[in-house]
Order: structure tokens, then C-alpha cells, then sequence
């Protein structure tokens, strides 16, 4: 391995030549401002082998998932990502050609959002490989969507399709072995590579008729819990409309018990938003131009909770709403 | 142990208070803007228990060293500091009581430098505690001082005093028994409770008259050497000019081989920067308003490198300039 200066230098100090403030990573610190009219929005998230990541996956694509997963929570305040300052805990296992693998992944994602390394710090541990990232973006002042904001009579919609990166987990640990391959690829590759919403995200910010937005991370129906904890409203979510993909439809059919994992199951880093019923179909025109599926899946309330429904309206009882760290 | 919803509700939630944006940690986002005319300064630092603090040193001290080891690369551009995003990874021997005692610590230390909570993330790890932390502060714009603008003729200046903390490293480690008590209080309160010179910092940026500054972390002759390669340009260091306490110094008297620690051993967190000699005594008069002492500790040339010199001028060799992490 090479001595930590050597290291930033050939592999790290690259990634920042897009952030002038960042001086080539020389200075312990980086300098930027946002442009007039705009203000900053910041999240940090951390990752730990074994735990966010499987150990054994490939390093570029657990560099991207770190941004992506980060990049969805700006996606989720219509933010426009502008950089990040990121920290490893290398393990001793870690090797120059794993940090040259990685470093690709973060320049290939860095090129795709058009974002830049704006600093950090490298050290070692003894104990799993430790990442922590925190993501910069840009939002006209004030406009940024907060999950406090969902309403009574509101319409629950949500992007994409929901429990591909759950069930791609599942693929990736060998289950489901009897599923179709193309399947198999699809969900093990969302688990590996989600996509962050950022353009959508960016529309329906600036339509100003979102209501509450957030990512869906922990699972569906936690997610939506944050929301009316936050709103301190009610909300009823209409299992047989959550959107799902061929693959996790495959699934479904061979085994309808996949549905609370689908629904639970995280890893999602879809959009889940509110809004005026009377502004639905405005926002799923804004989806539509964008090419993402946008799907009402239940309404708000006054009241407190959750309540997932069947086609029938029946109340489902689901054992846990989400993912915990602990 | 609380759930992680739990503990972030009762421990981290408060410490956001301060930051309206970050909405008492319910959106997983912070939003926030620097004030007209000004620009941010960011940088971030990972610590792991074991490597960067004992793991049995207490939870405040470890929460508040944290803290001032990023505030500290933040007085070395002469930044404002405003907040911090933060993750930790806790171990399975981290319980109730040491969050809190460690969120008492980072709550001491908000009200000390008037900054806040602005987000982060909490997770479990198999191996030892590790934390991470986004420090952000505000300067004029253009205004930071870097590391590559020493030029030939600079004298090189130093605040506090130097090993400081590396001898307190020993102290802990029990080295230096028969050292006189209050001398061993004050080298293990110096190893544990850095004082990052933010009003220093900020009124030598605000002079204009420092060429290149940044804070001694990695050991002095190591980052003196970072600033003569950054400016492409030799330094002269006078080792018996380093300044050094009154505890230090009683070592020394005893033993002048633990020079090269003090000049080596980093952790002192105190500011290295060099400037014109024709400015040196308008920068000392700027210290002397403050108490802080501010000592002329060497001298910048063309060339290369760092050469540490002794009372008669004669080049000492050290093994090791600094520490590194790998």
C-alpha cells in the first residue's frame, strides 16, 4: 500500500480538479459559495462493510452507490449536487488496486451528476472498511421540500418502482435461483446502482406544488411514517398500486409473500411525495416529459400512522416497517 | 442501547437547535447560506478509537477533540465557524450513557464556538468507534490564507507552544512518572482538549499580511514541509526558537532526546504561517492584543525542503518528520 500523502496524491487529488477552492486536496480545506439567490443543502451518510455494503462488491460500485445514495437525499430537496467531502476508514485488506477500482467509480460518477471531490480525510482501521461521505448541493433559497409538509387530502405518489433493490439484495445472497436471469440482473444491478432522481427532483421543486418530498431508504412504509410523524397527519398506502418492476412482478406472482419485504425492504432511492389532488396531474405531466413513471399510491389524512391496505381495503398488518440500524 | 430513531431524538436532535435549517433533524438535510460577501470554508476528518483517541479516553473529551481538530483547520484560514455534519459508527461496547456523555461534550463545546448540529448519520459497526466529521466556516471571500503562498525572505511564525500534545500522548500512556504533577495535568489537558486559535486565525486573515497558514496537526517539521512544497520553496527551522511550555521544557531539561517528538509528534493544533519580515512585528502586535503568544521560528528560502537547525546553526537529522496514518 502506499503512504497516505502518496495515495491522495495519485488517486484523490485527480477527483478534485473540478473544485478550484479544493487547491488539489493541499490545503486541509476547500472554499466555495453559492451563487446568488441559492442556498446550500447538506446531508452526510456512513457506510460500514458488511453492514451498507457487502464486502466482497466491487469497489467502483461501492463508490457510486456511496454518492448515489447521498445524491438521492439532495434529489429529494430538488438540489443541484455541486460536490463532496468524504472520509475512509481503510481496513488493513484494502489494497492500492481496490482504491484505484474505487477512485473510478467515483470519477465515472462524478463525470455522470458533474460533481467534484471538495476534500476529506484518509486513515486506517482495524475493523471494516469505513466510509462517510457528505454531499453539497444548491436549491433557490427557501424552495427546498421538507417531509413536515404533507396535508389532509393530499395525493401519496412515488417514482420508479419499489423493492428492486431489496429482492436484489436477495439475488445477490442466492435466492430467488429459479428467477429468469435478465431478472436477476436487473434487481442485483438496482441493490448496486440505484438512481438517484435528481432531474425529477429538480421539476417537481420547481413547480413549486410538492407539498412534503423525501428518498424512500429505510423501506417504503417507514418512509412514509417519516413524513406524517413529520406532518402529523395520517396516511393510508394502497399496497396493489406501489409501483413494482417485471422482475420483483415475477416475483410477486410466484409468491405474493415477497410483498412485505417489497414494501419494507429499503434501498429503494425512489421519491415519495405529496401533493393537492388538483395538482396531480400537473406533476405527473412534469414525470412524463422526464420519461419517469410517477405513481399515486395512497392519500394523507388527518390523524396519525401508516395504514397499508389491500385491494380490498383491508388493513395489512406488516411485522416491520423498515430497516434500523440497530 | 435506544433504537437509532430514538437516539437521534434525545441526543442529536437538541444539538441541531441552534440551525434552523436543519429542522430539528427530521428531513435528513440541512439547508443553510453564508452571508453576503462571503464564502464557505469546509473540511472533514475521520477518527477511529485506537488510532486518533484511547478508546478509553472520556466520551466528552473525544466528542470536543473531534470538534476543535476541525475548528482548528478552519482558524488556519482565518474562517468563521458556523457548523458541523457528523457520523458515527457505533460499537457494540458504545452504550446509553456514553452518547450522552459524548453529545454533553459536543453541547459544551456549540456553546463555546457558537456552532450547531447541522445533520449526519448514526450506524452500528463490528469494529472499533469511528467517527466522522464535515467542519464548515465562513471567510470573506478570496480572503482564506493557503499553504502555497510562502515566499523567499517570509519569516516562519508559530503560535502557542509546540509537543505539547504528543508528550501528553506519553503522559496518558503513562511515560514521564516522575514528572511533577501539575506539569502532567497540564500536558494530558493539552493532549485531550486542543484550543483551536479561531480569534488568532481570523484576525491574522483579516490583517491581509500572512502569505501562507495553516495549523500544525501531523507534527511541526512535517507540516512545515507541507507549506514548502505547496509553495515551492525552502524553510529554515530554528529548533531552539520552537516555543515550548513550561512542562515541556522541564522534560527537555531532563532529557534533550525528546526534541524530535516535540518537533515531530504533531497534535498541537496550533497555527504555522509565514509572512513578510517587514510584517512580522504588525502580526505580533495582533497576538499580543489577543495573549496569544506568536513566536519567529525559522525562515523561507528558494529551494527545497525543510532544514532543522540547532542553536549553532549546525542541521539536526530527524528518523521521522510526522506522523502518518499508513
Amino acid at each position: 500500500m502506499l503512504g497516505e500523502f502518496d495515495l491522495i496524491a495519485r488517486y484523490f487529488k485527480p477527483l478534485a480538479a473540478r473544485m478550484a477552492g479544493a487547491v488539489g486536496l493541499e490545503d486541509d480545506t476547500c472554499t466555495w459559495r453559492p451563487g446568488a439567490g441559492e442556498e446550500l443543502v447538506l446531508t452526510a451518510d456512513a457506510l460500514v462493510a458488511g453492514i451498507h455494503f457487502l464486502p466482497d462488491d466491487p469497489a467502483d460500485l461501492i463508490a457510486r452507490k456511496m454518492l448515489r445514495v447521498n445524491l438521492s437525499d439532495l434529489a429529494a430537496k430538488g438540489a443541484k449536487p455541486v460536490g463532496y467531502l468524504m472520509t475512509t476508514a481503510f481496513s488493513p485488506d484494502i489494497d492500492e488496486a481496490w482504491v484505484a477500482q474505487f477512485c473510478q467509480g467515483l470519477a465515472a460518477d462524478q463525470d455522470e451528476f458533474g460533481i467534484g471531490l471538495m476534500g476529506g480525510d484518509t486513515v486506517a482501521t482495524p475493523g471494516p472498511l469505513s466510509l462517510s461521505l457528505t454531499a453539497i448541493g444548491t436549491v433557490p433559497v427557501g424552495r427546498a421540500p421538507r417531509r413536515n409538509g404533507a396535508k389532509p387530502g393530499d395525493i401519496v405518489l412515488v417514482s420508479g418502482s419499489i423493492g428492486d433493490g431489496a429482492l436484489g439484495l436477495k439475488v445477490l445472497r442466492h435466492d430467488f435461483l429459479g428467477l429468469e436471469e435478465s431478472h436477476r440482473r436487473f434487481l442485483s444491478n438496482r441493490y448496486h446502482l440505484p438512481q438517484p432522481r435528481v432531474d425529477l427532483g429538480r421539476a417537481l421543486m420547481e413547480s413549486g406544488k410538492v407539498h412534503a418530498m423525501m428518498d424512500v431508504s429505510d423501506g417504503l412504509v417507514a418512509d412514509l411514517t417519516h413524513i406524517t410523524d413529520a406532518s402529523k397527519v395520517a396516511a393510508t398506502l394502497r399496497a396493489s398500486a406501489v409501483p413494482v418492476s417485471e422482475a420483483a412482478a415475477a416475483i410477486l406472482a410466484d409468491d405474493m409473500g415477497w410483498l412485505p419485504l417489497i414494501l419494507t425492504g429499503g434501498d429503494d432511492y425512489e421519491l415519495l411525495l405529496t401533493a393537492s389532488a388538483a395538482d396531480v396531474p400537473d406533476l405527473l405531466g412534469i414525470a412524463a416529459e422526464l420519461d419517469m413513471p410517477l405513481t399515486a399510491i395512497g392519500e394523507i389524512a388527518a390523524g396519525k400512522g401508516v395504514t397499508v391496505v389491500d385491494r380490498d381495503g383491508a388493513a395489512l398488518e406488516l411485522a416491520q416497517k423498515g430497516f434500523r440500524h440497530f
